[in-house]
């Protein structure tokens, strides 16, 4: 590892004060604890719609994952201010990141952009402790999403909100160069996280292989790289900086592949997880277990 | 009691999401828990000057407070922008009432106003738990406090920010109605704060007595009332209504004096204490023996 | 009564119309009806402080006034900005008048002034029916508060916010002219609200005579008309023109007195009453048994 | 030379106090010094991905670039908030000019148009000396980004910030007139940032050739000139008038070719050069003994 | 010396960002480096008017001053906009510390306040480091003062600028309790500058003795400590806190005082010191010799 490099790690940021208090309590104060990261996302009923809540009913309500986080010891609820004005007042003891910009995936991605649902302002008079912003890199609608992550990112610095960027790689061009799940693809977008100001990126895990007749090829040298996903993401953690990096859960996966998921991006130097489906898909019981041993391997690193 | 009144309590409250989030944090999830609060206030370097430190010289130096905070377990500590700016980082974990106007008291009390040193939206940024305000009511300088507090008030509606309002008499007129400690002085001062929107009131522990030749007497019935000290405190509590109530410490007394206001404070129904001179004129350990007393005393309740 | 003169009521109002839709309500749909106001303020907190509680110790509750009003059927409460941020959600049927200004009575009244406790856009936020503010008439603050005064009419024209104005002589000047109970001072009071753009005006009923010796004389010819204080308040009325008149009730007075006051202010004109200390230092069954007789009354005229 | 040209030289310029003040300390009080500038930019996580850094993984962390500039002597480092903002206070030593604008490669540059990424009062806030901007000359985009370029400049004007403008011609346009890299593009890229504003331009060293097949040929007189690319690039410095010139590195070149590079810009009137992948590609030493031969050529001027 | 105590010193600092890089200019790029500041103000004119410049003529024009700071290696200069706007052009050089507010000193210090000659923007805009200002702690317009204070700190904190309290006692209040220059009135506006945000703060030299008949005493137990000068500056850096401290001159003294005076400064903690009278009312020559010696000493320290 290159001695320019420097794991962030929140005694040593020299972050403004704001930022520093309300992630501290995020890091150490709740949830998993010792600077580890453990959010329970829940805006899937914008993203996908309800159909993410047929597999179990109960994750239809707010309350479900409300309860599940507080039960679960995680570091964060996420969700949009219409969940998050109408359930938080019930659990004011879980920290929230108030995800303010979506889209439906009722249109085709092509020109994906997400627009605002609430302001940094909102978050703060509701007592949020962090914004979450989605960026979707190589868009035709990009050099509107940078500007629209701009004047959110001001407002963060404006009241002290860390800000964590849910960093995709989106439409035509990246379906071109490999996909957007790609390494190249999730490198780049950390990278442009990182660069734009995020105090955490999220990324979904890179994959190292890609198919030529669907995606084409990413640009050398990573059409021709000789390493596993394993160091492909340790890489992009890199390439994130002093920005801390959390792994997506996406679709739910069975337990051992979830975990091993888990494992290897802590190893590989992530923060932390942001599990959603992956936990409000199961049953209250077997979230609650399968949390437990996620927490554990989370504070072995 | 009348059946009209209910003491305030966190989670019977319809507060403002924010509010009740933030005072969630300082009542149930820091320092003392179980809806009490214990401040330890250090703004006296504004109101009294360095003269306060000589008795301790330790507590000259913000880092003793913040650290006896911490291990003490205070719900949180309160003092001005610059300390807070200043020494805050180091302490991310003690939440803060930011203490947002002050005065020195070189010049006399006559026409008492205390300035703002920072605003709401500084607090935000600096990622602070609640505002702090001094009103001296029945100062000449009376309408402008109020409508100072009023801008204040409105910021803190804006931002979700919980308003402690410090609710001191002042000046000539009350000095010639029984005195700014008197139960009348007191009693009025917790029912204006409670009146302008005030979620938390300090007020000093009220006499009963008064010097007749120095500072003339209450208007009736508080002039001619057969009742102590203790009923006088658990009248001025039902006259903040909705509003928690603090007592404020004053100048050092001894440990039991000391001890007993907590107790008559904490039976007569306040929401807890806020202790500066008390404690930090003392030495870490004797500051910290004590404290652990008075947290004993509060938990009774 | 002259040609030109037409009682104002509410369903010949050219008014505009969210203030006649907010005073629809008060006047027709809720209260006395038929036109009639009848309202119940609770701001002596702040203007006398809780002394005025101590001979009905319920009366310091907001909740026991909330109650009163909605049993005893008024048309409005009256109260500033705590008390309906803290204790309106429980009664949300009630309607309000937001009395956004007041001062205490520590200071003389010399100078005075009644400072901004809220703004008309806190009105709307929290749902109120209507603004109360204070103008103290021939104040040596006249013009400080005449250009506050300015500014919430301004607000109520931008948010249709009805205008109920306090308008009370006060000072060193109207105190060498009569008094500021005198016919002089009220006419003068009344006539000064109606011209700044009040809706409604709220007075004393006048007195026809007056303490030479005390408060010198009024400028003739109000100091030697030949007139009965029932006719001197039908001319207030009058002086009020197009603005509803509604009459205080002052401190507490015996139960044949108020009523006579009730009759002859319904007679000569007036809108409605407005009574405070008259009910709630009243045990609610007597409060609410008064309140019967007064509704009697009113609904005559 | 023409009598009415004047290289720019900043103790000629009557510029505006607060933009001389800062171009003084990049031109004569840090790095090369004598009024020459050297500039190290790190940008290119944006503009290419992190895929530029696989040649030395170094430059993938700032603080590597950062060290550079300051033991090889730099006259500032350029880069974008996200890393001023987190690696910046490690060296306070290093004048930083802001880049305020960029965009990814991922899609095609037919509608080139760099979003901002920051404001020139983050800039100021964060202690920059100078502002950077991307404008894509002949672009579709054109519009939006002259308009965007005023409003940055108005900004600049008001903050006394130096605006050093990133001038490439691109777009379909471009590409059928001798394309981006050709005299004739480059020449007016040139004199579009000098009109509207720019302190300082910079450009890439032009071509004198063309591939017709590919590009077109650009307009008379420009197909047909009999000069070489010094003339050429001279000719595009008295195009920028008073602004100040700049010569862009592009992609990593041999030494000799580089130090040839900056020996013909010098001597044709530039004020300096910028050079990024060209210094962080190689590894410290190498870098570092570059930059020493690229001083010494500069100085000669 | 309080474990809790930690010197002030530029690199232990958790600045923010802007305000790191302004003041690591003038603390290690510029002057006496080493994290020391000598400081050359020239706002007499406005303080005192041109009668301080009739011992040395050639004092009254700024280039005089500009000429020493370059020559004599000072920190900064201070002076007022007027000034900076019409010479700094001439020596860019030169750091900057514009004095944005002051007062003539033709009427009395009865009610002394010193009006805004310019805002935190307009430092900016021309190029400024860092703003200083003036500061009447105890003085009857004290509140306008502090609510002054606090928007500058606010356009501070807005733009990365360092703010420096000119912090002097003033008023009849203070010139009850021992007078101005005591230790008392010393601590107490070094004190009230922490406290509402200043980075640096400017003050006297404490005296530790007072005339009883001229100036009453100063309050317990500053009117009976056993201490001499030395020891009663040493507490005032310590009541400043993490803010760093700056000694006056005031009136010319003679080399040795003065050099004494700079000796104690330092030993007891200053970070420097800020000496207009006694630099510019002598020759350049000997100016230039003195600043010699004040440089020696202080970079013992």
């Amino acid at each position: 590892m290159s001695e320019f490099y420097r794991k962030p790690k929140l005694p040593d940021l020299d972050m403004p004060i704001g930022k520093r208090a309300r992630l501290h309590r995020l890091l150490y104060e709740k949830g998993i604890g010792g600077g580890k990261m453990l959010v329970l996302p829940i805006d899937q009923g914008i993203e996908h719609g309800p159909i993410n809540f047929f597999v179990n009913p109960d994750g239809k309500h707010p309350r479900f994952e409300l309860e599940l986080a507080r039960r679960g010891g995680y570091s964060a609820i996420s969700f949009h201010y219409g969940l998050a004005a109408k359930y938080r007042r019930e659990y004011p003891d879980i920290p929230v990141i108030l995800k303010i910009n979506g889209k439906t995936n009722i249109p085709s991605d092509d020109q994906a952009f997400s627009a605002l649902t609430a302001t940094v302002e909102d978050a703060v008079r509701i007592g949020c402790d962090a914004i979450g912003y989605t960026l979707f890199v190589g868009s035709p609608m990009q050099a509107e999403d940078m500007a629209q992550l701009m004047e959110v990112r001001s407002e963060c610095d404006r009241y002290g909100m860390p800000l964590v960027v849910w960093s995709y790689p989106r439409g035509a061009a990246i379906d071109k160069k490999g996909g957007k799940d790609h390494f190249y693809a999730v490198d780049y977008a950390a990278r442009l996280a990182h660069e734009c100001g995020a105090d955490v990126v999220k990324v979904n895990f890179p994959k190292v292989t890609f198919d030529m007749d669907k995606f084409g090829k990413p640009p050398a040298p990573y059409d021709n790289l000789d390493i596993d996903e394993f160091e492909a993401f340790r890489q992009v953690v890199e390439s994130a900086g002093d920005s801390m990096v959390l792994v997506s859960g996406g679709s739910k996966m069975g337990d051992e592949d979830l975990l091993n998921k888990v494992e290897l991006s802590m190893k590989a130097g992530a923060t932390g997880l942001i599990f959603g489906r992956n936990m409000w898909q199961r049953k209250m019981d077997d979230a609650l277990a399968l949390t437990a041993r996620i927490r554990e391997i989370m504070l072995k690193y």
